[in-house]
């Protein structure tokens, strides 16, 4: 098969904010991205929108939890279509902060322990930035 | 609804590192991210596998083109399913470099040009560690 059979010959398209933050609250899984001494890390964490800031949760002691509050994070979410050779994709900038039950009762979210009683954190990312690209079939 | 039904309770296994070269090649669509100075960057691209190294096409002056070479990078993929609460992710990280028409022709990839005439770059990501993750339901 050529190479050039393989991508993606469509155009890009930018998608407006309101556009990207309706796609965010309709999608469950999306990608946390930091970075540490090694470089970028990116890891999967299925998240909720309050308003335009993305809330997940996550373990103590892990990447993401040691990295809240000490730089810059993205998030991104995405859709393809390999068939039609289209899709669309979101890119959040911005930073992380851990919030509390206080917090997320006032945003009308009720966090509820797990029944293994393991601790949990909830990371808050506020945006910066919201940009988005849409790949349509030439 | 309450926040804990909305994110994935289930355990986590390690996937090895065949398992995840093998992930990678049967996905077109990856995401590559690296830092710019306001932080990490992620950004959709689809890939072909030569060996254990990834190799996607990008046009000259992004942000992705203009990256390669300076710093280190990481590329990831996942599959989710939101109705079992099941996935895995994959997260290579390593350097990226720019190669050309002889390299490629030497692995058996054969880029053709676009039809607009557009110059395209083919950039490289040689691994220096290949990690993955599946999400098993509880």
């Amino acid at each position: 098969m050529y190479l050039a059979a393989r991508w993606f010959p469509g155009h890009l398209t930018e998608l407006d904010r309101a556009e990207c933050v309706e796609l965010l609250e309709r999608s469950e899984v999306g990608r946390v991205a930091f970075g540490d001494p090694d470089g970028p890390l990116v890891l999967p964490v299925n998240h909720v929108m309050v308003d335009d800031r993305i809330v997940f949760r996550t373990a103590p002691r892990t990447a993401i939890a040691d990295h809240v509050g000490t730089g810059q994070v993205s998030y991104q979410i995405d859709e393809f279509d390999s068939y039609t050779s289209s899709g669309w994709s979101v890119l959040v900038r911005g930073t992380a902060e851990l919030v509390d039950g206080v917090w997320l009762r006032a945003h009308d979210l009720e966090p509820e322990p797990w029944a293994d009683g393991r601790r949990t954190l909830y990371v808050c990312i506020t945006p910066t930035q919201i940009t988005g690209r849409r790949v349509v079939p030439v």
